[in-house]
């Protein structure tokens, strides 16, 4: 087969006006972009460069960024030309000032910072505040109209690109990948989203593979493979690649406006195939391959070496014109290459061939609602949660699997916003695994790819989002959410650390957006961890983390919540509470394996809303001061704490047990860290400040006393936890290993306390007995005892 | 171009016998497997099957298995035929039942393990310990003789065999790629490690991409797109696919040996152009697509429903012999289609037949001594990295780069070892933005793409690993020191999080690699994070996260270790001291700008093997007690605390101050805790037990209270760090953002020793105006403050 690269000799795409007005509009771009990585005043060169017009300090990256404004001018043109709903995603977001500039030249920058205004002293201030202290970031961020991709960890755009096309049949999302981004796990494995894209219900990605050359210091993979082999690279990922390739500028627009109109054009067609004609196929869609030298028209050759075209262009070309009188010279020849007297009118804003190529209003991508999902966001609708709540006449009398019965809510909740289209969950392989099949009673996997008989619940349309890459649920998610939607994830615990990093740069995107006013405010990034740290028998070892959430809470306290419902009805209460929360990250623990149930739904609201408290009915201090308390979170560690209660209660009935059981982790934390934490006078009314506290936690035991270490009782509190001790072997001995069972929690309980004489030296030795009986009967009968599976609170 | 699928006409490959000793082997392995799955007693099937022979819990992963038996059984074949060197990497190591059965086959895993002996009792034991308590975990794992890659997580097989191959000329690593895995992003960017391997110098990697179909719930993508782009996707990864497709054993048999053996001659010839011809160009290495039904060889129909070659199959295909006589019906029938009677002799041995296709000795994959590492591990040369010390006269008199000094060390280590050839350091393309670029005076970037006039040190057979990916960087190193080697990571710190869960499983092997007799320890894995948090002045928040430290702190005391040297010198120490250790997992924290250096190389020595210590040259309390103890950990905590000594000592001359600087970060946890662990006494004689201590820490403050929560004056302990407060900004505004400065440090030292009288009032205000007027100058100058830049301990 042939390659469709054009040949320099195409016939002219572009008359000779809109020639000059895209190359304008890019030259324009790129001498703002050069001007703020440079400037600080003298921002429209009405006098001679001179050394204090430059910053100090020189921090940014030019490598990247003609070839960001180059495509955002053709964009331009071809928004205006068919009047697009079109976003741009830019993966090589180091590149900032392009975007900045572009948004600034769209006006969009002007309207939503009235201090840089398009006038020359707003020119001085766009220049300056770039990379400046107290100013915006090098790259493009939450404070850049029209981002939804902070471009600073490199790896999601196109993942997001594609959550920002889910659901938006008319929307066109422009990605841009760097070659460098393209060796990232999380983007190799994003091509292949095209398989969970449906052309009938779904918006387009079009991808634009930006092949520069160069990372920071070396030739990058792609660029460096033979063209045939990169071709037959992107059709195996199910595209049909457009290469375009050089420098001339005015070759490079005709080159380049052909082919994105060939690419429009195309999927143009692939939509009334898919929409008009019914056609159920996967589409081959297009793409582009941009071959164009990093630093592109910035300086050739400084020093002696060449610049233009390879790695030394990545970030600062000139290095410091601010001594060097070479740099200096050059730095000016390069400002005034791209003509700034043509790009500005009098007054420093935008000359009008230059506005000429703006789209008008929402069509901009800088001012696109989509790119600032919150505009769009409606709420969902969601079922009473307290209808689906598991009957609980006694405590711990009924046996649920916690996950199941939150598998009908969202159920319902699929169903109810059908018509909306704004709602997805996403898992990676295990939604089922995670016992949330009943959501496919009202949708279907989402799957483009090939059917065969016997399959189920595989559909174009379907809502489930299933493949086996954690980054591309969560990158999928974040551009749905970015782009005004609500979505649910669900994810094996130990697994959610694979996305750590993704979520840094979420949490951080949170942080900065919710203090920006015009970025209104999105949906809530919600996880379920689950087939969690305490039931992972089958897979053992690998599969036992519950490190997740000491990850999540090192981020702002603003931001992110942490919840460990311990039964159905409370997870049902979290989880309705989350889905209509906006810019957190909710964590949810919950199991997914039959277990006993507490509250009955009204006492799980109760329970939910306080997110800690006593639970009276496993307590017996109501006359006074308790002797010990005995704290829990988590699923399996209040099981295990209300059996050790059982036992305690068995052998001393007059000794005084408190039980606390925590849903909100933020609680325990003091008011000054987090919104949540509950003051001192709170804390000790519950867990006193004197008595001693055994605290049976669901993860690191240390997290709880960072949590603790300011309560005045905190010497008193004795947690255990996760202690990094596990195999595949039965769930009540997975608890014995870590030392959180219900055995270790009473005679530390009978330890601590004091004055309960010798019985206690009893009781000690009885208990201690029953954990090798344990080790003996499970490593005989390869289960539990009996009176273990089959304990029930009463 | 055609595809060279083989035909079921094919002509025969194997004589009789040969096939029937492949299907024989093979036959056994199945057999085994799925005993091991079920089987709590009657392994040989010597008496009809009842209940209690079936385990009460079943727990392991059925679907891979049979295709994992079957690759197994076929390279054995080749082995023999070929002598070769080879090891076998399973991605799909869900399947560990596979590959314990083939170790017991080899007779391997009754050599390690006697008590598994290859006799009727030993064969009870096999099965039985599969997922049992006290017995072996269900993957593939460190227990598993022949194992490097834990088959846990997915993603990590084809870097681990690539690691594995480096440097290993005569080996062959198959490596079999599930299609679940395919669809993660480590795997998918690993396919083009074939880029930087050396077919004149490094081993082979023979990808065997396994389509079975389904993951847990869902097809698989690779699976269900056509073959035509699935040959076009591989053949833009570099490779020369081999289709092998069926369900009919004979059949299978015959296409799968000849397309092995074509495989196998072509690594022999692109070996031999490479060694003989000297040819350096790229080959295009062949691989292996085998399309097998999942569960291939298990029960076809259970309960009415398609199992065999479903997504049914993946675990457990029939769920409940022991109460079900149907179930255990077709269990029974299930194993004895296996003709057990000629598997195994009168004592439950393996029959004749069976042993015949066993490689010999260390030929046998189970036993080859690469997937054994610590077999083969020999000890770094490294120069004496005192010599490479920077002269320091006085502490604080002069500068220099930490990392540009470590680079001179690690050149010359890589110039020891070049004979040795065991010795490489990864990057994702930060080498040089690092400051190791020395090291490429010894050395060049591996580096087998295309060149292009004006590249620099790139060359085959370089050994510096750069590619844009933390996986892929982690994951060749892990296969690299599994088999032998030694290895240094370097990154950005916020970026490690990136494989902060494949550190998990690292460590996790780790922890019980080191509890097995028969594995001999590896070399340590060692990150040096640099581009630190208090450094990003030009990337800005999202490059900014110091949490990698609180992650690798959840692990098991035992295994890791995390160092915060000060300076270069001290930096020197640390790091020749990871380089010669086992078994950890060292992390290395350390600013590459230009920085204040302390301590000279023999004081660094004395400092780095204490790990802590008070600097008396910056305290004035030798004459007794301090007022105030300033501790810090890291480099730029450490100069802020020295300069916030000097503005204290120039104010309150009396007040006695003690510096107490932490290298070692374990030193400050209790000794139960962590094997480094300070005993109380000798805490409390560098901290006090009742004095005011501000802590400046490096990462997260509440990590220091979670190591110290223990300690007697802990509740005196006041941490400052990062506080997630970060953007493009200067190094000093950084450090008053998150209020860890000289300023905040010396107001707080002020607020916290009582007696100070009225001039600690006039002190405090002095200094907060300090505050003010360093966020006027750099907000207008775009830099620090002279008096902060130029600041100087004296």
């Amino acid at each position: 087969m042939g390659i469709p690269t054009l040949s320099a000799d195409a016939p002219d795409h572009l008359d000779a006006r809109e020639l000059q007005r895209v190359d304008t509009w890019w030259r324009a771009a790129n001498y703002l972009s050069a001007g703020q990585i440079y400037l600080m005043g003298n921002p429209l060169l009405r006098e001679p460069l001179r050394p204090e017009h430059v910053k100090p300090r020189l921090l940014g990256h030019w490598g990247t960024t003609p070839g960001l404004t180059f495509l955002y001018a053709h964009l331009n043109r071809a928004i205006r030309a068919r009047d697009l709903d079109m976003i741009y995603v830019t993966g090589p977001g180091h590149g900032g000032p392009g975007v900045v500039a572009a948004a600034w030249l769209e006006g969009t920058y002007s309207e939503i910072y009235p201090d840089v205004a398009q006038d020359e002293e707003g020119l001085r201030r766009l220049v300056t505040q770039f990379s400046f202290p107290g100013g915006i970031p090098s790259h493009a961020a939450p404070e850049t109209p029209g981002s939804i991709n902070e471009g600073g960890e490199l790896g999601y755009s196109l993942a997001h690109a594609f959550g920002a096309a889910f659901d938006n049949p008319d929307l066109t999302v422009a990605c841009v990948i760097g070659d460098g981004e393209a060796e990232t796990g999380p983007l190799a494995a994003s091509w292949h989203a095209n398989k969970f894209l449906d052309p009938a219900r779904d918006g387009a990605v079009l991808p634009i593979l930006h092949l520069n050359g160069y990372k920071i210091a070396s030739p990058t993979v792609l660029a460096r493979i033979p063209e045939d082999e990169l071709v037959s690279l992107l059709r195996g990922y199910g595209y049909e690649p457009h290469l375009v390739s050089g420098s001339d500028p005015a070759t490079m627009h005709q080159l380049f406006a052909t082919t994105l109109d060939t690419c429009l054009d195309e999927i143009e067609r692939i939509r009334r195939r898919a929409r008009e004609d019914g056609d159920g196929q996967r589409p081959r869609w297009p793409m582009i391959v941009l071959r164009t030298p990093k630093g592109w028209t910035g300086p050739d050759v400084v020093d002696g070496q060449q610049v233009e075209g390879t790695w030394r262009a990545h970030q600062i070309p000139l290095g410091d014109p601010r001594n060097d009188p070479d740099h200096l010279r050059q730095l000016e020849d390069w400002l005034r290459s791209y003509a700034p007297d043509e790009l500005f009118d009098a007054d420093g804003a935008p000359a009008r061939e230059v506005r000429e190529l703006n789209p008008r209003g929402a069509r901009r991508m800088s001012a696109n609602p989509h790119a600032n999902g919150g505009l769009l966001l409606r709420g969902l609708r969601l079922p009473d949660f307290r209808e689906y709540g598991l009957p609980v006449a006694e405590p711990g009398s009924t046996t649920g699997e916690a996950t199941q019965v939150l598998g009908a809510f969202l159920r319902d909740a699929m169903q109810l916003n059908a018509s909306a289209a704004n709602f997805r969950v996403f898992a990676p392989d295990e939604n089922n695994s995670n016992r949330l099949g009943a959501v496919l009673e009202a949708t279907s996997r989402a799957w483009m790819a090939e059917s065969e008989p016997g399959d189920a619940s595989l559909a174009p349309d379907g809502r489930v989002m299933e493949v086996l890459s954690e980054h591309l649920c969560q990158g999928w998610l974040e551009g749905y959410l970015l782009t005004g939607r609500h979505g649910f994830f669900s994810c094996y615990e130990a697994f959610a650390h694979l996305v750590d990093s993704m979520l840094n740069q979420h949490a951080k995107w949170l942080k900065v957006s919710t203090g920006l006013a015009w970025r209104q405010p999105i949906a809530s990034l919600n996880y379920l961890l689950t087939s969690h740290v305490w039931r992972q028998d089958h897979n053992g070892f690998s599969h036992q983390d519950p490190g997740f959430i000491d990850h999540v809470m090192n981020k702002k306290a603003e931001i992110v919540r942490v919840y460990l419902p311990p039964d159905a009805n409370t997870l049902l209460s979290v989880a309705d509470h989350c889905l209509r929360s906006r810019d957190y990250i909710n964590v949810i623990v919950a199991g997914k394996q039959p277990a006993a149930q507490y509250l009955d739904v009204d006492d799980a609201v109760v329970h939910c809303t306080k997110g800690i408290g006593i639970w009276d009915w496993a307590s017996n201090d109501q006359d006074g001061e308790p002797d010990v308390v005995l704290g829990c979170a988590g699923d399996v560690p209040t099981m295990e704490t209300l059996a050790a209660v059982d036992l305690l209660r068995r052998r001393f009935p007059e000794l005084r047990v408190r039980v606390v059981n925590v849903v909100d982790l933020m609680r325990l934390q003091d008011p000054r860290e987090h919104p949540h934490g509950l003051p001192d006078v709170e804390f000790d009314a519950l867990f006193t400040s004197d008595k001693p506290v055994i605290f049976c936690y669901h993860g690191y035991p240390w997290l709880i006393h960072r949590l603790t270490y300011r309560r005045h009782g905190h010497d008193n509190i004795h947690v255990r936890g996760y202690k990094e001790e596990g195999t595949t072997t039965t769930p009540f001995d997975m608890c014995v290993l870590n030392e959180i069972d219900r055995f270790h929690l009473a005679i530390e309980a009978i330890d601590r306390v004091p004055g309960l004489g010798e019985s206690a030296v009893y009781a000690r030795e009885e208990l201690s007995r029953k954990l090798i009986e344990h080790r003996h009967y499970v490593s005989t009968h390869g289960e539990d005892m009996p009176e273990i599976r089959d304990w029930k609170w009463s």
